[in-house]
């Protein structure tokens, strides 16, 4: 067992933190027994695990699996695991898995595909809500254009909480996305405060690019430029003080897609 | 200008970061101009102001408003604001405001109104994005009900961007919660993953309390037994894994009253 922090492996694992090592290292870190288990389910890399037994108590069903897909489990104390993680109340769990392509390519939108745009995202926490929502609401992908942040941000990973798992996700050159959607004939819908057409009043079930843009700076001009409606989130509330943040409405405009195809 | 972060004004303020201490003086902190503009525009009492000159620069339009209002403007060094500040980016404004009354008495509702009711939860940025949420779509109210944070709670401010100041809340206990709407003749939908009725099935234009849980423990039984629906967001993705967290399922069923009442 690993009780020492200066440990080459874990030294290795801490680096993972910067983007510039998960770029060089095509390596990403999941923490999380759930974040784990999505992962292993959707085929991702494990090379190794970094486990701390007495957090991890009896259920090792994650760390078997994880061995039964060629994963090296590494066990480390208490203290080495604490410098190891990001989370409040850690489950005792580290995997070191491979990064994956994320190219515009590798998806494979059905028909009517419903697909969110994420618009130079700035916030890791923001990125992974967003993937939680679209994951749940079923979405076909979601495409990160121009993104400020990498989609194997550990923070990513936490906050999808393995969502990032559960959604096909490309990143992408705005124009590269532009032609991307086009070339399938995919609906582009820019969402933001400037937006004209409430987005209930827009057929959501047909395939739809719903593009939202970064907490602080809305979505880029260049998106408003090439949809073919700019859409609003009416807020009858305070004057227009407020607003959802992005992930807020991310989530809205996803499920009343969800509402759309549901109703016929 | 006070450089010592042993000042005690300095202490004063950061003891109010602790809700025992909040209680006690019946004082609450608002960091950030945004936050502070918004809790004198709704007419919060405001003692003082903590003010960091060279962060707070040459736009000292809520200083004057504050100063205006009866507040001590006192200033402080970068390193003191440093130490008082929660933020990343701190702008330099931390107000030191009164609390003010939260009972459902309060609560003065217009007809049909849109509460959101907010059921036992815990993280206080899980409530903050709901208050801002319950703002943005001109909900009559929200009501916490048996609350693990407290309203005053500066990451509750922080979160909410001053949304705490701009839609009517009250705390209380789920019995008395539960009155309070019955006498109003509120329609209570609760929202849970248990739940049966799809929430764009449920007339949400008419006097309606929605009811969310926490982020994890879900919505409390209490909540279920005294429900007219038990109401369900569907979520066609990943066999059910994944799910939107709970200011995500705010706000969707927020922005549904929205369109619903829009809709006509």
């Amino acid at each position: 067992m690993i009780t020492s922090t200066a440990n080459p492996r874990v030294k290795d694992a801490l680096r993972l933190r910067k983007r510039r090592e998960r770029d060089r290292a095509c390596r990403f870190l999941v923490e999380g027994r759930r974040e784990l288990a999505r992962a292993l389910a959707a085929g991702v890399g494990v090379d190794e695990v970094l486990a701390c037994p007495s957090l991890v108590g009896g259920d090792t069903a994650v760390l078997d699996a994880a061995a039964g897909a060629g994963a090296a489990i590494t066990e480390v104390g208490e203290a080495v695991f604490a410098r190891l993680s990001l989370r409040e109340g850690p489950d005792g769990v580290l995997g070191v898995a491979r990064t994956f392509p994320t190219g515009l390519d590798t998806l494979a939108p059905g028909p009517d595909p419903l697909v969110l745009v994420v618009a130079e995202v700035e916030k890791p926490g923001n990125l992974g809500a967003m993937l939680r929502s679209a994951s749940a609401a079923g979405a076909d992908a979601v495409v990160v254009a121009d993104p400020v942040t990498d989609v194997f941000n550990p923070q990513v990973v936490r906050a999808s909480q393995g969502a990032l798992f559960g959604v096909p996700v490309a990143v992408g050159a705005t124009a590269a996305a532009v032609a991307w959607l086009r070339d399938r004939g995919l609906h582009i819908y820019a969402a933001g405060p400037g937006g004209t057409r409430p987005y209930w009043e827009l057929p959501l079930a047909g395939p739809v690019a719903l593009v939202v843009g970064s907490e602080h700076r809305g979505l880029p001009a260049d998106w408003f430029a090439v949809a073919e409606e700019q859409v609003v989130i009416p807020m009858p509330g305070s004057g227009g003080v407020d607003s959802l943040n992005a992930a807020g409405a991310a989530a809205v405009l996803l499920f009343d897609a969800v509402r759309q195809r549901a109703e016929g």
